[in-house]
């Protein structure tokens, strides 16, 4: 069997299979029953939406951060706050599951008073999809919005310098009868999970999301083990990469800047087995957030029912093909729906990580392959 | 003499001379003193910034809408507020230069004593360059954002039909020394201005920024006068098109689904030649603005500093040619050293517009030919 399509094979299992194996690890590393239950739930939605790089294949790099003494699992939160509005959150090297849910719900609390609020996060880690937290506030009826900074992989516009992480901007909006439009993206032209799809299947990327380490352009997938790196959304300063590495930025100066986390260069990697940087400009990795409400603006029922019209009104535009017109968002819901009823897929290659974290923390196997 | 290079020819003006005859045609045109002087200031700052699509090129435009009923010189502002920190603005079909002038100042006031403050605008019309608004939070040591709904002429992802504008974010962030960082951007693989460039020039556009009127591939930049549109930022599906798609949305969504003001296909036409829609959805077209304090978060200076060592490390990562690598916003700043020491170009053919207007008018010429 060639080795592509025996690292593609996959295994299906459900989704409280997937909670309940990752509640235990949480558990056994050091989390309290509490924490262990939120960060599994948190983890797998990555997972039951599809986005599968996020989700239990990431497991184990969380563990090995706490290994590292990267991670905290038993974080003391801090405040500071300079406005009723306004808040940074010192996460004492919290995972980021824990320190994300607890800035989204400070900023849904403060709107429910002042219309809106805003969170900025320092000292913390990776959180998974940025798209759950801004559907916190979506599913109180807000407008939420969530922002990470990352690990260094993409160059801005004429550089060959890996200066920002794949930086995603996500924003929820709730609507009348349709799940909520969810705009969760990353600000390269792709995400690093859609080049390590491609290093599975032994293919090439497309011209445009990757160059090598002098800048030039690659479809290796494999590019960024000698150098090279992500390119911003837009790929080419012709077709608008600057707008991309601005955005990028943007996310970057929000999450890092503004709360005290590190920047930039300066990001730590996610990965335990890489060194720090040896300088830092601030504490972790940063996030952002904010929440505010429709109806600080119009009445609720005229907002949510004019934003079922936007709906379809984009959804039964003329098509070109048989592809459908979608609404941001709706990829995922539809996922959620197909996993929930048939159970999700996962590589053995995960797996086999899976059952090796388990010995490790002598917990049975997650699954015998 | 080709035509092409006899519309492309220029001649020189001193920012001033645009000013003050800018002034003149508001005030002429029923606006008030005090208000002619403003929106003269807010049309030009495009023209010594460089971004020669939105200014004194479009001052025939808006007069225009005078005529057609659509813009009021002598609106009455109307506030709707449901929380301390959220304001919406129903403008009188204001020329957006004062509604959103307007707005921005609403939102630092809020934001003054409670962090942050948004404002939503409707029943408004083009306000020009989206970025000096954002500006006017940087200019008090706030991050601003600024964000508008346009004329439909953007095709969503695997639609065929015109359904967003070009739709511009605006952030604008201060920094300790270097001008603030100011990203300005249509969300689309190109704006408009660069196809009339291109029409001018009589040159071809790149694969990737406009699609003809049954979704293909189009290099034409006269494409959308039959009835083709703009791409998204991305602009093919395989480069992330659906990311630009979504956050033209986000923009449309905020500007007019949550303002009250017209959204998506519905948003009025620019050019008063053009008909309304039939039927309409809200008042006018839309804009949405957020101003909020960086001291909310860390200490200002703190801040500021970061900020500066931010742009340094951006500014000085590794380049791949002899191009900088930039910080968003530094293009415009240099322009508006240039423009203000040498002078503004316009081409014969604005030269030509601004002197029929006059003459409309009855104003002395613009300026000799």
């Amino acid at each position: 069997m060639p080795i592509n399509s025996a690292i593609s094979l996959t295994k299906v299992f459900s989704h409280s299979q997937l909670l309940l194996f990752s509640e235990q690890v949480f558990l056994k590393s050091g989390f309290s029953v509490e924490d262990s239950k939120l960060c599994a739930k948190l983890l797998t939605r990555a997972d039951i939406r599809g986005v599968d790089s996020h989700g239990v294949a990431r497991l184990s790099g969380y563990i090995r951060l706490i290994k590292a003494g990267r991670l905290n699992p038993n974080p003391s939160f801090k405040w500071y706050s300079g406005f009723p509005t306004l808040h940074t959150l010192d996460a004492d090297k919290s995972i980021g599951f824990l320190s994300a849910n607890t800035a989204m719900e400070k900023c849904t609390l403060t709107a429910e008073t002042y219309g809106c609020g805003m969170v900025a996060v320092k000292n913390s880690n990776h959180f998974g999809i940025a798209g759950q937290y801004a559907l916190m506030a979506a599913e109180k009826g807000m407008i939420g919005m969530a922002f990470t900074n990352a690990s260094p992989l993409v160059a801005p516009t004429h550089s060959s310098e890996r200066m920002l992480g794949t930086n995603p901007i996500a924003v929820a909006i709730p609507s009348l009868h349709s799940k909520p439009f969810v705009l969760d993206m990353a600000t390269t032209t792709a995400a690093n999970g859609k080049l390590e799809i491609l290093q599975r299947k032994e293919l090439m990327a497309p011209s445009g999301w990757i160059q090598k380490s002098d800048g030039t352009d690659s479809l290796d997938p494999n590019e960024l083990r000698t150098g090279g790196a992500l390119r911003p959304l837009g790929s080419f300063p012709d077709l608008g990469s600057h707008k991309g590495y601005a955005l990028g930025s943007l996310v970057d100066i929000l999450s890092g800047v503004l709360s005290g986390a590190n920047f930039g260069p300066w990001v730590p990697p996610f990965v335990s087995f890489l060194p720090l940087s040896a300088d830092s400009v601030g504490e972790g990795i940063g996030h952002f957030f904010i929440a505010f409400r429709p109806d600080g603006f119009i009445p609720q029922e005229e907002f949510l029912t004019r934003m079922e019209k936007w709906m379809e009104a984009f959804r039964s535009s003329q098509k070109i093909s048989n592809e459908e017109v979608l609404v941001p968002g709706d990829p995922e819901w539809e996922l959620e729906k197909v996993r929930g009823e048939n159970g999700i897929p996962l590589l053995h290659a995960v797996i086999h990580d899976l059952n090796q974290l388990a010995s490790e923390l002598s917990l049975p196997p997650f699954a015998v392959l």
